[in-house]
């Protein structure tokens, strides 16, 4: 499945070396403005080529509006987007076939789908399908911004460093790749979004940020650091009729529905996996090992692009769950 | 949503002081032979009373069979299955009913179904209905061992120390709680397993795994380590035509995809809310902060209850993942 | 699947000779007023054993609330509803197995689920099962009622006849069994509900009717008999500002949304396939044709029994319709 | 919502009026040939302009593939398709904006989306995004056709006759439209499809076949005449082994399971609502009644563009089931 919502959904398509990305946004309330000039900022955070460690690959990415919007607003149909993949260069991949790249998606979809699968750039596993994500998440953030609600992420580490520069120089001088830590904050949430079980809003984030390629860990508040708390150390004792809490080690999360205070959680992202460096893998053909070196375009820290996704997936989370608690309007 | 599940679903209710706890399977396989003694042991595992620090409370916990089995076998049909609750003593909770317990569900609850929701033991948000999920686990390990895959969970550590000996000490010594850290490995899996983006097993797992009370954070193979490892130290070659890894940083996922390997991750649980220690919290009638202690049945640390449930959830998943890609026959 | 509903979502279970049958209800609004009462005058109108042409088969049919309510209201969380099944006579069926009874589950059953099926009086196959959704009907009924929303369902005609004495005598003269045509009108409606294509009220409404056993067929408005029509004949034109219009062809729907004038649908109901008269099968362990005849309680005309369940059915799409249009609160 | 299906999936979108229509699948078996010759002879048995009676707007309708497709094969990855829309004259449509057309969802769709719909032709309402079914239909069949299923839809009458010429003719002459009766049956259909309850063929094929816009019925194998029959008259003795059985008064399916026997159904169309007689409407501006005729593009009988829809739509539904049944294998 390349869907995911209840009410507010979202499905995704295309392939790093085809014609086009692009989306559907289903249930979108209507009367919501939004034009190109809406998806710019986001679109370009997510972009290559400007810091030091993302790809030098650019592309336009202008999101070319298919259906559901009239005289410039939504109108409560579906929302098509697309994106031209403008800057392919697949030759690049091709040679490389028969030997699965580590850590890339290339040994699994062989197997999945027995070689009919679009391998050139890693096809629909690539990360390029996040522009799409990104796209879904400019409505999201449009629609949550109507009732208060910002959702900012921003890196936190960089391979293991608080210092981006030194993360990014730790790549450079080991002619390598690394990864990092990012972390999300929801502030404007109402009490009571998520439900019981299997709606949380721990599962239904972790659900929507685990579609984000590279991600391999999700902790919400104090996470992994509560295991070695006491419990009247990490409970957060709540200070007013508001709910506000005096520390917020949950997150924002109790019983996995908002409580009012800010929603907080981080995400690890895995060192890009190509790299400038040999590697070895098993060449299925000749079933011997071999070494390679990616010479195409590659992050030095994939990480870098992340922050932009991860807003995005929360707030289409954020964007259902308003909905399905009837605290946003189906029509604005 | 107290639903999971695509082709193997399951739906829960209840609650803590209620008359029962229960769940309803659909998509069950028909042929599967189902008895009272395969619950026994898992429904143990997950009972108090046995460990130190673990509650006193004790249930039967006997499943009693409402649907879907016939002459010893499942019939294809929805499987219902309850609890009874025999031993509640809901007097203890009354008293605490306008101060909301911190860590708990009760403010967000209480704020979400405006005063509507059976706050006795935390109600429907109650760990009690952890035993549902156990009860499903124990049939999709049942359903998983016939094609050959084990899941396996484990504390791995409790209040920071790999003793968990010692780490019940840190909690009694501070008359406090504490949490821990539980790990979860399923081997035997095919390649193949999962979907690009939203159905990503990390996506799946993640999503119920965040259904269980009082988890915090979950990460896959090297997990937040990964974000401080170079690429190439990180990536794991494949060695052989069967996608064996000589490390498996990647926790046996790739792409969203199980590569062969062994399926590896770990939670985070925090120290249980209620502690035997003074706590404050908001009293919402009198609108001042007060002390209180709570006297009725907890543990001293939650997260040793946790295996067993998160052996179930990660079942549940895989069982899904197995009957979707055909692995698995719908008739046994 | 046994489960239905986007919000409001219903999962059945049980069997005709098993110990009970029941549901779980998700997604009801928290503080409806809910008791054993509300139920009686709908489970007592679906019972057998009152009109010519009803099975003498008795139940209580007092619904056993297991979790949901508390303090006499719904709570928010799913509601678990049983129904004993005291008056089972299996006997009657074992007899049989090797035949399967024409216009029954039997052979189909048998083949799908490869022996394993609760063949008992038709086990999760059997109308036994339309209790639940006659007891999801009261609560949808009952919510929709707080918004002025009435949902009636009445024979039409038995046997072809407009009259039921005489479709009743019919089936008696001839010693076999009848079918019928149920009507349905849901009156106070607001505009707006349903949506384009997959969700359009009359996709949903058909979707769960065709639930029901025994129903064959549904139209909407004029129906079948619009297929005959001139456009301008059948064409309803709206008189005022309310939408309302001059007649009512359309059946309330227009472009698959309600228009807020009445909403009406029509389904017939196939003759009872168990008849007193001898019937003809395949014997599939001698694989010879058998005469048989049923002596176990049967309905002469089943569609007396069907107006109470068409009302529950249309209820609940009706209410998840209300609840994702935001036009009834989740919390009363 | 504008999707649908289980495993296999769809979403459309588009409006009449805008740059194109498409739709995506996702869940599509890896390794199918797929081309635009494919597409051909059902897109152009959709169209107008060819018959008496329809339209004589014409579009080139040339699927446009973006995704899912490489080599000539579908690769497991969604599919999306596109059609442009080269062909539109919103002109026409404009200066009706305040008179809601009867039969129309101009005046629901105004209501539900407050003014935001694209109106222009029905916007994302219209019979233009049939394109889409038709689409989904092609690959569905060509599915089915690999395990000997074959889905054929055909009028049956129009007008009330079944003489397809003189029910047409009957338009004419009234200077009107006219709707018609659409069969459909799929043979080679495996026993087993379909699940008890909610998921019955009938519940799934109707709820998909409600999604063609202008349908007001549907009946299965005898159906609205099974109310009028004796029980033993109308059951289907299983003459053989394999479940044929004597006659076929259930349409294929007992117990909402295929049986083996032919899949059959029918459905009613509506006249077209346009139509070249004057209509009366409300003018929602100056709040009177208002005489107008309708000059564009239209049918005299939507009903012969039916079957290739009805076709599609029926196509996927059984396509989805046999996915879910594991009789059709994911990779081919």
């Amino acid at each position: 499945m390349n869907a995911f919502g209840r009410i507010f959904t979202m499905q995704i398509f295309g392939e790093s070396h085809g014609a086009s990305v692009g989306l559907v946004i289903d249930g979108c309330p209507a009367g919501l403005p939004l034009n190109v000039e809406d998806f710019l900022v986001d679109t370009e955070r997510r972009k290559g080529g400007i810091q030091k460690g993302t790809t030098p690959r650019k592309e336009d990415d202008l999101p070319i509006f298919k259906s559901g919007i009239f005289n410039g607003k939504t109108t409560g149909a579906p929302i098509a987007i697309f994106f031209e993949n403008n800057n392919t260069k697949s030759q690049d991949y091709e040679k490389h076939r028969a030997v699965p790249r580590p850590g890339h998606a290339d040994f699994t979809a062989h197997h999945k789908y027995r070689g009919y699968e679009d391998f050139r750039g890693g096809g629909h596993f690539s990360g390029r399908l996040t522009v799409c994500l990104v796209a879904a998440g400019v409505i999201a953030k449009k629609l949550l911004s109507h009732h208060g609600i910002q959702v900012k992420a921003a890196i936190e580490s960089i391979a293991g460093l608080p210092d981006m520069e030194a993360g990014l120089q730790k790549a450079i001088d080991a002619k390598d790749s690394v990864g990092g830590i990012v972390g999300c904050c929801a502030s404007g949430l109402p009490i009571g979004l998520g439900e019981h079980f299997f709606d949380s809003v721990e599962s239904l984030i972790s659900h929507a940020v685990f579609a984000i390629p590279a991600v391999k860990g999700i902790e919400f508040g104090a996470g992994f650091a509560a295991a070695a708390m006491l419990g009247t150390e990490h409970n957060d004792a709540i200070i007013d009729a508001s709910g506000k809490t005096k520390t917020n080690h949950a997150g924002g999360i109790v019983g996995g529905i908002t409580n009012g205070n800010d929603l907080y959680f981080r995400i690890a992202i895995k060192p890009t996996s190509s790299t400038p460096k040999e590697q070895f893998s098993l060449n299925w053909e000749s079933n011997e090992m071999e070494a390679f070196s990616i010479k195409g375009r590659h992050d030095l820290c994939i990480a870098l692009r992340v922050p932009v996704v991860l807003e995005a997936v929360t707030a289409m989370v954020l964007t259902d769950l308003m909905l399905l608690e009837q605290k946003m309007k189906r029509t604005i």
